[in-house]
């Protein structure tokens, strides 16, 4: 007992000094090492005998060290970032204490949060006689959606399965998240069956497309059911148009889905919410509090409109789940009823608390800061004779390239630049393609970035391009 | 900064205090309040402002002191409990770090700390040549064992979707984990294809019953493609018998699942793992290690014997996701192409620093505690006058009840019983229905269990029965 509390003791003091370490200018983002290398210097091998209480906080220092720095504000590569204390005690305790999520009984208070937090969320959303639950991402909260439209369009599938008959299409923009393909995989609707409707020059579907595709879907004799817009595409931050989207979906009675993985926070903001205008129309969404609002992973909510449409569609046999469901005063708080998963892990703490230290007006003043930041950035790029603009953003991403002089393969000099910055460890940035161009994607979801961090990202770029040019010759 | 530096700090002491409490005799396992009182009790509401640090921290003691002590020794209500600080502190540094796991990119020590369990647990259960992913529990790997099946046995519903032929049917037995249904709704092969198989009087599937109801299926002219084995059913415990499934199985040439969600880790022990004789000839297997190996939630390990099964049932088009996996010298160890999540939480730590500290031998040697323990209850069962055994133990859990004198309606007194014991804060067992009676069941998967605290929990049992009969006069 004496060494297990010394241990704890120890652990923390490391946590301090990473946490003290992420401030530092000089401290690395990552501390590279290509896989096998990485490999050869873990001694990952469980045998038969264990180690001492040193050897496993050498360990979790190594795992620090070479792991990659999420909160350092070099950090601008995945469409999450940051470190919040709040957030981060929050799941501490949740994994302390372990209460699961799937009965009062054994997360009485865990429960009563995650409905307080549906419900608020909700009201963002504009869902207000709604439900909810928290699963286990954004992918399986787009799943969520998909299933519950299968279950109203498909009633008979949940019991009988796809028994022929009229074959499903569903419709989502091609910048869509690739979860909706892998969720008709899934659902046993088939990729095949997903129609990718054109989006515009700044990323958002277009709603004559999305209803000149329903009707040929009808024609080919198919039964559309779901419409997947998205709030803030991955690689544009472009937000689809959801009045004129709903309006597209009422006609044909069809179910409208949001993928706000992460835009969803926007509703929080005066200044941007109008970007979700509409989404109180729609049947369900998915909302990632671990992307815009900086929970650790994972923490996502999935929303319905209305109430029952989740159990209708998830609910198991009574029969089956008598040694865990038990009818009684609790029963109406049993989240697990509604839930794709059994066992579940607490993740509306860390967001609760997080938010209960900000305040509505903390969490919007973040999302206004991250749009001024992603501003600032933009006239950064538009400002230098090297860097050029790929679109105009609409939110928190920023796809751009550098144009280096001479006759020189563009993509493959950006792809140069980004792989030798990740791996020097000073600044880490995302890429993909667009519109057939290699593009460097910058998104702003760390709370601790600040104007001369991104003037820092910027030199680090341009230096590193110049190096590069220069080694060409 | 010195505030949150603070706030961290004064958490730790109150996670120190917690862990102390748990060890006191007098700590209750749970401070019960009815949903509408605690909902009372906590101030849940997110407004306008902020809360201090102290309000923060006031929330995070009344979020333990209301919810449930897993770690307590008279907690014996779930699959699992305890608490393992190796395997909490691997979970904190996951948080910690954020590192996510779909990239080497972005998490490459955990990826490598994944890549070793996966061949570990696969060692362990044969499965030489496979490959697998930790996912998002027990309940999600069964999914997946399903959904590998459906695309082996029918190849063009990932593209195309069920349209029509052949019927899917699959096999389960009647003491199987409800998740099985739930996949079968998802997956759109339907509740109603779920064939249940008739178990014996311990719980285990019968091999002749499975072989008729195939047979019975291709008369009426269904696809047989999966059976779901069970190793550890939640009610009694029970092994379902592997090899003797597995000659049906291969026989019709169908896909084999193990769901070993609860008694994977009974392949450690030399003594027990005889239970899951032929595992080896499975195709996939689910193993918790957040159950009977006690990580907090959740850990679990989705295990194929074969490689590419996960890879052919669950990519997406790779031009959906050219903006996340990236074609280099790391994209062999992007584990994202495999999983069915994008955003990934680092299971795999927590499991492996527990396994790093005990070593196999320890690992091996709680499970045989476990074991023992159970026998240990068992005996005390069936030398107390009142109490009656439901069914001789397979495994971990004990099933019995209480026979108060007069005439009673017995499972009306046994469920008074346990919500009385589980209300008073004593000790927590849960119940479930065997064989038309309420039976208690006691599950250990508590490491600091003893057979004290089991004299303790009996004790508890028959002083608040005696209390009830008392009641009744």
């Amino acid at each position: 007992m004496g060494e297990s509390e010394r241990m704890l003791e120890r652990a923390f003091k490391l946590i301090d000094k990473y946490l003290e370490e992420d401030r530092l200018p000089e401290t690395p983002v990552v501390e590279y090492l290509p896989p096998e290398e990485l490999k050869w210097k873990l001694d990952l091998e469980l045998g038969e005998d264990g180690a001492s209480v040193e050897e496993l906080l050498a360990f979790l220092e190594t795992y620090l060290r070479y792991g990659v720095r999420i909160g350092h504000v070099q950090f601008v590569n995945l469409l999450f970032g940051g470190f919040d204390e709040a957030a981060f005690l929050g799941d501490v305790f949740a994994t302390l204490s372990n209460n699961q999520m799937h009965t009062y009984e054994v997360a009485p208070v865990a429960t009563l949060i995650e409905l307080a937090l549906i419900a608020k969320m909700n009201s963002c959303i504009g869902f207000d006689g709604g439900e909810g639950i928290f699963c286990s991402g954004g992918s399986n909260g787009n799943l969520l959606g998909m299933l519950c439209a299968r279950n109203r369009a498909f009633p008979d599938v949940k019991a009988g399965g796809f028994a022929g008959g009229e074959m499903p299409a569903l419709f989502i923009s091609d910048q869509a998240h690739y979860s909706f393909a892998k969720a008709a995989n899934q659902l046993g609707i088939g990729t095949d069956n997903v129609v990718r409707i054109k989006a515009d020059e700044l990323g958002r579907m277009k709603p004559d497309e999305l209803e000149l595709e329903i009707e040929r879907s009808l024609a080919a004799g198919r039964k559309p059911f779901f419409v997947g817009a998205t709030a803030a595409t991955t690689t544009l931050g472009a937000f689809d148009p959801l009045h004129e989207i709903a309006d597209v979906v009422d006609k044909h009675g069809l179910w409208l889905h949001v993928d706000a993985s992460w835009g969803g926070p926007v509703v929080l903001s005066e200044k941007h919410r109008h970007l979700l205008a509409g989404s109180e129309r729609a049947h369900s969404l998915t909302w990632d509090a671990h992307k815009m609002m900086g929970t650790p992973l994972i923490c996502t909510a999935f929303l319905t409109r209305d109430k029952g449409v989740l159990f209708r569609a998830v609910s198991a046999a009574s029969a089956d789940t008598e040694y865990l469901f038990h009818e009684n005063d609790e029963s109406a708080y049993n989240l697990g009823r509604i839930s794709l998963q059994c066992g579940r892990r607490v993740d509306a703490l860390k967001l609760w608390l997080m938010w209960k230290q900000q305040g509505d007006a903390g969490m919007a003043a973040r999302v206004d800061r991250f749009f001024g930041l992603a501003g600032y950035a933009t006239a950064i790029v538009e400002e230098h004779p090297k860097l050029e603009l790929l679109a105009r953003p609409q939110s928190i991403a920023v796809c751009f390239r550098y144009v280096p002089e001479g006759a020189v393969d563009i993509d493959d000099f950006n792809l140069r630049l980004r792989e030798r910055l990740r791996r020097s460890g000073k600044s880490m940035i995302n890429y993909s393609t667009l519109r057939g161009k290699l593009a460097l994607r910058l998104s702003i979801c760390n709370g601790a970035i600040s104007e001369a961090d991104l003037d820092t990202l910027f030199d680090n770029i341009t230096r590193t391009a110049g190096e590069l040019a220069a080694e060409r010759g």
